[in-house]
């Protein structure tokens, strides 16, 4: 499914770090864009330790806001993130991942979190899962 | 540039707003994209009364933080933003809306807000202004 990327080399975090606005529980929101589809797989929040952790490591780590820890996407369910480029939003608050993503990104083993679509007076269910959540080991993926 | 998109009928939030998880301030994390080309605008926010003013009109309407208050894009710039699509992720705490962006989305005058990439050691600017920003009246677009 998913084309061959390069392997990023690892990134310095010295340039990102003062262009960020964490808020006031240290976090920024990142939406994950898979590289080359262009499909949004979910939003997430990451600290400082997960911006450096991540471009150093090429590997896309979170910071749980419900487990309140350091997240390394994939590390229960093998669906890893892998990151292409790391982008900041104007106002530093935000950052984009484009990434590539092993597998599916939704803990209900959807490819991308955002499957209900609101359509006339309903909300619709527009993708269902690739693989059984079970066999993911755990809530998130 | 943008292709026509037939007019979205006004669509009831009924269904949405209980599947909705707002935060401690009320509000839902909401991702902009281009329904199109795939492009990520921005990311901004949306209380209760911002989702059913986008449903029922079909103009995204967010809620600034900022001035707190409803924030309808593109109200003093033009720069408005018409729903293709709003849909709800896995926790009911993000939206993702598709829009048809008019112009640009970035108060900088570019058309994203992500416009600044992590590249090696260095934040590289990806993207410059398509418009002047002091054409666009104001901080916000």
């Amino acid at each position: 499914m998913t084309t061959e990327v390069p392997a990023n080399p690892p990134q310095s975090a010295a340039a990102v770090l003062p262009a960020l606005s964490f808020d006031r529980d240290g976090l920024v929101a990142a939406v994950a864009q898979q590289h080359d589809t262009g499909e949004v797989l979910m939003l997430a929040w990451m600290n400082r330790e997960a911006v450096e952790e991540t471009l150093t490591t090429g590997r896309v780590c979170y910071f749980s806001r419900s487990r309140q820890k350091l997240w390394r996407k994939g590390e229960s369910s093998g669906q890893v993130q892998r990151l292409v480029e790391l982008r900041v939003d104007c106002d530093g608050d935000t950052v984009l991942l484009l990434v590539d993503q092993t597998g599916v990104a939704c803990h209900t083993g959807r490819r991308s979190c955002f499957f209900r679509a609101a359509r006339g007076s309903e909300l619709v269910t527009t993708a269902e899962p690739l693989v059984d959540p079970k066999a993911l080991y755990g809530q998130e993926g």
